[in-house]
């Protein structure tokens, strides 16, 4: 039997109609089975574009409800044990599927990760691990918000995981960890980032020090450790500047009839580039910490983006790299605080 | 007698070629009186340049030490008692100057504003206050990097400061002040920024609540308060990316000589856009909290950001903004923590 994918086909601003294309393409083009979780009635139908050997690449596993985006996730768990996300997670715990992908509630998909998988032994908290694009292509940033708090020992095992995906899933040899900070000196930082300095110093990882803000997108590490609150911040602020970009290239060409051929000459460049700053092209997120492959995807999430989360988890899946953490946590991590 | 404003002569990247320089093209255009603060045989060759009438409006005011990038701030203004910082911070002090600009090493000029002239009543800690370019033009992010740690007080402190200069400097009537959040929802985000969202929602100012990185440059909000740490992580992930962004054009331009001509087209465009990013453009960020102008400006400054931040100290001395500080913050602040 191959590869198997839980995807939840009702989480998303675009559910299910972009999930389930997202669904169909990726079965055009991988090796893999993709369980469509969610209401049968309304995934069926968008599986007609489906080409015959797309379409027995593609299940659908019923899930009567859904976790709604502004649900408490706590509550929402425990009211809806049909979820779409409960049931997809349900399939991976019970070993139906090797993997879950989903673009719903963030932290319903969290909360259900940990419920449902488990934390790998010798990791306190989990962390959300972002591909930030950058000069010198995607490198690994987490956590982007899976916690709003850290301590030291939370950066270390985040630099422990971030180091071994990097290496197994994204194929960087030996990569180079650093510590987001304020300024490249040891001495700078808040409480936070000096206690987890030292602590990385030590470790059996190639830590080559702080990083800034302004070194992100240069591509100085392969692997940038912050707590989820800053790192969430940064990530949405980027985000929001591509996009406020874009809004800007748009005035700035309506007022320029000689700009508009520019642009129009421009444009496999200006594509190239908004390529290389778009999220969608880089698939979802892993939830590193939990016992298996957990992928979330951006809740704006269209077609392209979930045919390559799928091809994240798929990759995931194969370089086993939640074998990997399991392995190289215990021993490496002290309980130092 | 005019308005008068030290320069730190000495402090920057490019000093002091480039901050004499944009000193000159000050003069030129502003009525203000410029004192040089330096050593005179490093500056007053600069000055051949100058036309006679910005010549008579700079003065050189000798300093024979500099305080540089990668000294400690503390142990520097203990040994260096005739730093250009130093000596320019007293001609603030004693009157002889209204506002003080420098490029160099910011943590010298923190501390010795906070020594020379003292904290405004009311304030624990000082912020830097920066001006952020967004869609709607320039917004207040503060504090960027004065403070590594926060209180929910000191947050509560800034929001009132900001809202302030954004008023009196900025001239936005009844500024809309946001926290910079994980999240919109008020339950969101980590123990500090949840301590502020109650004491900002209780103070007298037109508190608009939590903003997400992605809306920071849709300038949904006036004035956005956060800590020193996550602000100057933005601020510099800001400037990286716009860095990048260049680089990465460039890159594209060189695979298509179709691209060459439409970006050749597109130059005006391409150009407004760069000015609505630039840094430069906005001049230096204020120091709010202390007893005077203290204008800090990017270590990378050249002469037209020193120009445009002596345009923003003569604004803060005509709108006097430090005296509003000083009459409104006292009754507002209760010391709630």
């Amino acid at each position: 039997m191959g590869l198997r994918i839980a995807l939840d086909a009702m989480g998303g601003d675009h559910a299910p109609g972009e999930i389930v294309k997202g669904a169909i393409e990726a079965a055009e083009e991988l090796d893999l089975q993709i369980l469509l979780v969610g209401r049968p009635d309304a995934i069926e139908p968008l599986l007609a574009e489906a080409s015959a050997s797309a379409r027995s690449r593609l299940d659908i596993v019923a899930a009567s409800e859904v976790i709604a985006m502004d649900e408490s996730p706590a509550t929402a768990l425990r009211k809806k044990k049909d979820a779409s996300i409960v049931v997809a997670t349900r399939l991976v715990k019970e070993g139906r599927a090797q993997a879950l992908v989903s673009a719903g509630s963030t932290g319903a998909q969290m909360a259900a990760s940990l419920l449902g998988l488990g934390r790998i032994s010798g990791i306190d908290r989990p962390a959300i691990a972002t591909i930030l694009p950058t000069l010198e292509g995607g490198k690994l940033l987490l956590d982007v918000g899976a916690n709003s708090e850290a301590k030291p020992r939370n950066l270390l095992q985040f630099a422990h995981m971030g180091s071994i995906y990097a290496e197994k899933v994204m194929g960087i040899a030996n990569p180079r960890v650093a510590l987001l900070n304020i300024g490249e000196e040891e001495t700078k930082g808040n409480e936070l980032v000096l206690g987890a300095y030292g602590m990385l110093r030590e470790a059996p990882l190639r830590f080559i020090g702080n990083v800034e803000g302004r070194d992100l997108f240069f591509g100085r590490a392969d692997v940038i450790v912050c707590d989820g609150f800053v790192g969430n911040v940064v990530l949405k602020f980027g985000e929001g500047m591509v996009s406020a970009l874009k809004t800007m290239i748009k005035d700035e060409l309506k007022n320029s009839r000689m700009a508009q051929v520019g642009a129009f000459l421009a444009t496999p460049a200006l594509r190239g580039m908004g390529k290389r700053l778009d999220y969608a092209e880089y698939g979802g997120a892993p939830l590193l910490g939990v016992n298996g492959v957990s992928i979330i995807c951006h809740g704006s999430s269209k077609a392209k983006a979930i045919k390559n989360a799928l091809r994240v988890a798929r990759q995931g899946v194969q370089q086993n790299f939640i074998a990997a953490i399991q392995e190289h946590i215990p021993g490496k991590v002290e309980p130092v605080c």
